[in-house]
């Protein structure tokens, strides 16, 4: 029972009935796995329900390799929507940056740590400020400069590398480029950004001027999966800090780049731990 | 699928072993139940294994009454403690009083507005103060003033009064005496007090006062089950608030009110609707 | 010194310049008053000068009727906004309501306890629903029921009766209705609203739904002065909490409630103590 | 009226009495400087003025060097406790660690980004783990291996260095080790610590597994001046952050991580832009 066991985790959605927890708990039951985490919720709106369910390998009778298989026929069965995930799998991630640092050293920092269960593949950048730091943690960087003319080709050339790099998280942190839809398409919800604001306050450009000329005695930070909209993605974590009115421009910035490090730093967390299930354009966060 | 059906909740706790989730689950779903909530926790440090469960009475074939005694066999096989309790039951509750009325008037408020399931059965106080508020809300007032020398004979008549309503739960609303052990001993984990500090800073009298000479920059409440070693009880809740040197004593009490009431609050919300599970001194909040 | 003394409190604002604090300063020096608490503050960005300065009117040599007329010169040589207050003026208060109480309760029972220095002169209502409540502190309660053919015509019977009873403040607890231009041209930067969503997020009708579609992982309340532009008056202050999401829509509304209780006990405590000042559509703090 | 201008800070306390800002801004009027910032407090509990006030130093007819030497009569006149700082002068800091990094990497990261008007001079240790850290940022490392038997003496010799580093500012970055009444002694009011505590909860050795074994809901972090009581001396800052049962020693650990950061850069930037003012074992923040 040591949390340091193999694990199967179970991301699992589907129109709500009764039985569904006694369905899937039995099968982990009569295979030998023992539940060490069971988290579930039923929306009461769409009457969907949404499990994230956790056990222990050690003595399942199934390998690894053949789980999903084996399972299969139930989610099938239940017309569900489901992910399978191990803790010996570790996701595949890029970081996109510009020229502000203080998102990637958190995560570069935080890594180094052991916090998040992720292999940092690369970083891209349309600036090559962030070098320096990509090489002290000895990761390979790769600089696109972005024109309004050459943004697809360049986009381009950046979806060849991440597909070689086999990546399956993008992680844009302070990227100040707006994707394209193409890129967009290619990640879905695989692509985490953090907005510097309490989103759906202050979309889009500078919204720490737009906080600062609205007089807002709060300022915030966003994390969301990227869509199509701007900004309108799916919220995954937000956190505020006070301001008042001796806090100028500058200060609202930097008050900022402190939220900006730990919503982000939680939303990796949330999702490189198979913790976020979808409901429509809503996050379930089971933490 | 109703919020508003009849709900079943069980909360459970035994030593940990594979199949409980299915065990469990399996006699819900036999039984015609549509599981709507269920959160369960695994303590790595005891081996023991936490549950709550609640499903919907609707189309359940075991009657009400009889659930009790059709779950017992399976819960003795676990080892189990347990506890079953239905929506449609409520807590039957005495508030006990001194003299400030900030936390009864936001308890009685709240009942008002239908946020707790509870029966405000009568009050108690060492003084009249706050009778006419009790009177507002037609409730029963009784004074037993407490000296060194009546405590006890006091208390007796006090016990006897809570027989007599048949009360489950109190509520110390910032009254202002130790309950003698006799009292403490018949209520085991069915009183909550509020603390006016963030406990285990601050334990015993004038706690502002402490708080305030001590020159902390955040001072709290903590709400907990009452044992016999003074605030030393299982903690149900806390909150914080920020003060600064600007802020005297009387400051810290005026701040400290609002922690106190909304602390207080959650912690009977959190008591009443069924989602305290106890695991030695601590609490498991399963909300 | 004693903290119980009367008080003078002067609040200015003007072009900024050497010597301002020095000049206002002895003016109060010469004539025997101690200062107390001064708070200033410089806008870099418009170049101007704000202050508020308290002091001990025990040994000062003008009396409470001629201070205003004894500083006037200073203040127009400075070019200054300016008020001047003493800690023996209550302001005459007029609170607007609907349906929901619980913003009303709370300026009740905090007047009660002596929170706030505040007379309420009358409450007015375009329901009869919080009469009762309005009864039990004794306040008279008048009822203007509200359509779109009688808007204006009950507001000029509000407007008389608000001039009747001499009101310099008016609080919307929670008032459904969007006032007109001539009330609100009547009463500039004296009517506080408590609008139930973090400004600028959700401006208008139904906040808290509006979250709720967003999937927003805080919610918050905003207090502000009322202009004609919806919502976009001066913010005083806001808070937030957290919700998730096993949050639905009434528990939003639940939530919600504490925060707009607390936001709007801070602003009316502000407002009252004299402690904001205004820059361009920003308030300035002073506490 | 530029921020950047060249600054005077002057943080005084003394025995409040009629005209003390007066005659303190008559004395920076009078030689041409213009007052940015003024922040006062009087504490009725001691009768004591405490006073911080920044002015521009572009047109004082006084040059730096001299202020101090002119500002002294009027101080020893008021029988003042003072300090007179420019914004030009920086504080020359020893950083003090062990093995964790966390703390370190943060005060590093925030030089690096010019938050800090500091000199980091060394680095002293009593392991040697974090030498490569030390020098990633090129800042001499020294370790010093602490055992019951040498600290007396290793400590001297840490005292010579840092007198030959003219360290006027020494910062415990998570040092595991309790410093002797002698090097305390040699640094008044100038040695920062961060304990993993909201204390006075939890003062002395392993603080979360305290936290975790009383089971509380929230966890902090606190920054205070060291004296000679071990987790006594004044309190800078505090924060907080919510734990549940979900969270088992390691998680307060990784959660408390961010707060000890947080808490000890608030505290840094609070200590080295002349923020503080003491009285008696607490602290004033003007802020």
């Amino acid at each position: 029972m040591s949390q340091d066991c193999l694990k199967a985790i179970l991301l699992l959605s589907c129109p709500d009935q009764v039985g569904l927890v006694s369905r899937i708990s039995h099968f982990i039951f009569e295979k030998g796995g023992n539940i060490l985490d069971l988290d579930e919720h039923v929306d009461p709106n769409n009457g969907n329900f949404y499990i994230r369910i956790t056990w222990d390998m050690s003595h399942f009778q199934i390998p690894q390799t053949e789980v999903k298989e084996a399972f299969a026929p139930i989610a099938k069965e239940l017309n569900a929507t489901w992910q399978l995930h191990f803790s010996n799998e570790i996701y595949n991630v890029a970081i996109f940056v510009s020229k502000y640092d203080h998102c990637l050293q958190e995560i570069l920092w935080r890594c180094e740590l052991g916090e998040f269960a992720i292999n940092i593949a690369l970083i891209i950048s349309n600036h090559s400020d962030l070098k320096p730091l990509a090489e002290r943690y000895q990761i390979p960087f790769y600089v696109f400069p972005i024109t309004k003319e050459n943004k697809l080709e360049q986009e381009e050339q950046e979806l060849e590398l991440l597909e070689r790099y086999n990546i399956d998280t993008i992680i844009l942190a302070r990227y100040m480029q707006i994707l394209s839809p193409q890129l967009v398409h290619a990640f879905p919800n695989q692509i985490i950004n953090i907005h510097h604001s309490f989103l759906p306050a202050f979309v889009g450009k500078k919204p720490y001027s737009q906080a600062f000329e609205r007089g807002v005695k709060i300022i915030g930070a966003t994390a969301h999966y990227v869509t199509k909209e701007l900004d309108e993605g799916p919220i995954i974590e937000q956190d505020i800090t006070r301001v008042s009115h001796r806090d100028n421009l500058k200060d609202l910035i930097r008050k900022g780049r402190d939220l900006e490090r730990l919503v982000l730093a939680r939303s990796i967390a949330y999702h490189t731990e198979n913790r976020i299930l979808l409901n429509g354009n809503k996050t379930l966060i089971f933490n």
